[in-house]
């Protein structure tokens, strides 16, 4: 047997899914099967039937008391740990719900094989980037925010398009008018911003990916920085209101003459995934491409 | 000197534009130098210094006496007038203020030098195809509908991509998940459309193009369809408020539930365009394509 | 029992694939059981273990005699019986071998189960548009030929681009410098073209979809034109060798101011297609597209 | 008067361009005033009128002696030249003939406007990274070649799809059939790749750009990897002759079974840019992108 790694082990399930309960409680019992002190997050507890074997914890506490985060849903849900967690910099891992995702690659059933040699630290951990992304409007900063996927400056319920100018490093890029402008960190460059055009970027990588949403200059193509770079959008000739869009998850409404900054995060999000899969076995099979003959 | 087939001739020009004063007010007095009764629409009329020579009219009077409508602008300009005059089938000629547009291809120097061929009916019509849309929710329709370019399902203010089902001629072509669903006549396929990915149709065909903004699904491509199908968009599992948009110019508020219904209207804007220059010599320009070695 | 329309009936398989003769050897003993008249191509015969109860043909008396042809194998080899056989105006349907096709749609299986609905004439038919291809040079025309899917100019062995200009009914298009230029019928838009960024055009439709290969001027999309037109392309500027290539069958060496001429051909192809699935039901298997909720 | 930085300065012009010869003849008298050496590479000093002012030097002494090239010509030329020269480190400075380069990105007249400035040190170093090729058949290593912009496995004249699997450091990516598939440097990202739809890269990033060429698989899409990857392409099930390309310029003729290494080169190419022009100026300029209102 494999000497034990992560102490405190806390739970997290995607919000409002009846799904989740089961898996959850499954995990619970797994856990204290093997001596690990458990914590499940506040909302997830609350699905639970009993509260016998484990702490109901907020996310700071989790953060500061948890070895190792167990996320229990999709994507969306491990995205939202991310940002919420990476400030505190402990491992997590994802867990789906049935259906592979690019971040929860893992399924109940493997994780149950394989939960000694998680726990022993067998696991791989991949170190992936985050953004941070800060609102200037006149007198000063309006919101400091965190994105694990993408930043996303967007047009809302106007039919017209948005009219931006970016900057890298103090550098003019271009003025673009556009549905949109995504900024994704190289794990966002398989969601919002492919569907847009992007290119599939390797997440050991620390660069920034600007996409244009649909924009009006057929020339204006994804553009690729790296990481250190400061990105600045500023909002020009905007009548309505303009969205900005963290992840997919929390919004913020722009005005015009706003100027957004983009930059890497300090902290990493520390992902673990299991050492028999790739990153380019998880692309394969969500994108069906072809196997060796 | 040619015989005028073109007795009463509108004038309507770019809304709340002050550039379209001046070039308004130079057609009118050519126009009446011509011989040429003048009817200028009310909005484009309440800008001009003096009215003795014109009548302020509105659409519908211009539709009904009119045997030519000037529409002064960009191509918005004209999409608009193609729409509300479609009805009345009387010919529209565009004048650009300097810069080409699709649809706008003359521009006020143009015109003046072919003014007696314009009038004596020396210029070539082009009928294009409208769209038709209409929307029906539970007990009975909702609206009616025309757009020149495109009709578009979109998510408006919310994160969240659309869910919708789309049918052609009652056959079920596919579910989507997507931040819309723009249906584009041949003359809009060189507007958003081109924009989302969409291919350059000729605008004497008579098809309709679908064209899925940012799918989730990436194999979700460009689909053409004949200008005699009946499309029907149905709204499903969609939380928040869905728009629909003719033309980037006038918002529908949907509903979950709600299904949209397109067609070719029963009328085509009649396009006058200068002989000596044809649609290719529009786009190679518009587009910077190659020119002849 | 329904009545057969159908009394000679041609069955042509894939050449030179091991899997065919079986499943021609199957249908050879259906049809004859229906009291059907068999005539199986030569290529395919050969591979055949008896000949009592069939007669061994050429693609014209195949093209003459027979009523229908069953085309055993993918859409390649549809797309080849389409092309020699279109002038006969003799439906076609296709059986895979296992893998669905565009073309090849029905599986052995399917057909054994409906062989009295496609005898009786129960099947949908479906004409599909193909191209003509002349090839003029200096003092006459050097090739004619017929393309099922498309025909497609292109840089052969060569590492530079093809230069060449574009007409449409005698009208300038464009220069275009790339690594070639794809003419894709309705049926060929979800083969070569589909993969060059080409729309799916529907196979109703008469129309050409020209689609540039990797063009250097990134505005060079790909343009629908009607079916009506003449697409003429000339070479220019090319030192090598360039390559004309139909339906990704049959090749022709192009020589530097070549004028290659591109048209509907007179005759259609007549595809049976099963009632019970739609155009769009295969769309949607191939792309993996969204079902219904 | 600015201290001389550089005393020995070599001139390359591009190969066979009658335009060259008076540029290049302007340097040298230019450069001469300045009291530096010159050296002409042989094929352009073949066409220089007198030899009086310079010394014509192959490429390798200009390696082993100037500090600085003048490379006169577009992009090729300074592609060809940053290839065969950058084991010597040297830096290069590109000149156009008139026409702005992604990397010839001065004119003549800006040259000399600013002589002085760019020999004594003025200009801004840019390093970018190399690819090395390396062609693995049976029993041994058959070609090592270097690549600026991009190496291309192609197919060449015949009409079929490539067929091949790639690795990233040993694991499997995907098996793809398509044209060809281009691995570019950042400076190769606004070639060839851009044009098969790859992202523009910045080109201070150490990464590789994948770009299949018309892929068979839609959702086969442009992959970028970190510059320390080592990628391996295997062609499998090819009949015909498969191409490999550096940079559009030389050729190797791959065989079924061979196996390609993809690395970064040891060296970089030291690149002089203009200090009053960025990166994104040269974007903007070549790709018509919007200016600041």
């Amino acid at each position: 047997m494999q000497a034990v790694n992560f102490q405190t082990v806390a739970l997290i399930g995607k919000y409002g899914d009846p799904n989740v309960k089961e898996s959850v409680a499954h995990l619970v019992e797994m856990l204290t099967a093997e001596g690990v002190t458990v914590l499940v997050e506040h909302a997830t507890a609350g699905s639970l039937p009993t509260k016998a074997r484990y702490e109901a914890s907020s996310l700071a506490a989790i953060g500061n008391r948890a070895d190792l985060a167990i996320v229990v849903g999709g994507d969306g849900t491990l995205i939202g740990a991310g940002r919420n967690l990476c400030e505190y910099e402990i491992p997590l891992v994802g867990v789906n719900l049935g259906r592979l995702g690019f971040l929860t690659e893992t399924s109940l059933t493997n994780i149950e094989g394989s939960l000694e040699d998680l726990l022993a630290g067998a696991y791989q951990v991949e170190e992936r980037m985050m953004l941070r992304v800060r609102v200037q409007r006149q007198a000063g900063d309006l919101a400091v925010e965190r994105a694990f996927n993408d930043v996303v400056i967007h047009r809302g319920n106007i039919a017209r398009m948005v009219e931006m100018e970016t900057y890298v490093d103090g550098l003019f890029v271009f003025s673009q008018r556009s549905d949109g402008l995504i900024v994704a960190s190289p794990t966002g460059s398989t969601a919002y911003a492919l569907s847009a055009g992007g290119p599939i970027v390797h997440p050991s990588m620390r660069a920034f990916t600007l996409v244009p949403v649909c924009p009006h200059t057929l020339t204006n193509r994804p553009l690729i920085v790296p990481g250190h770079s400061h990105i600045e959008v500023v909002l020009a000739n905007n009548p309505g209101e303009v969205q900005l869009t963290m992840d997919g998850q929390t919004n913020f409404a722009l005005q015009d003459g706003d100027r957004i900054h983009i930059q890497r995060d300090e902290h990493n999000v520390h992902l673990l995934s299991d050492p028999r899969r790739s990153y380019f076995d998880v692309l394969r099979e969500k994108f069906s491409w072809g196997e060796r003959n």
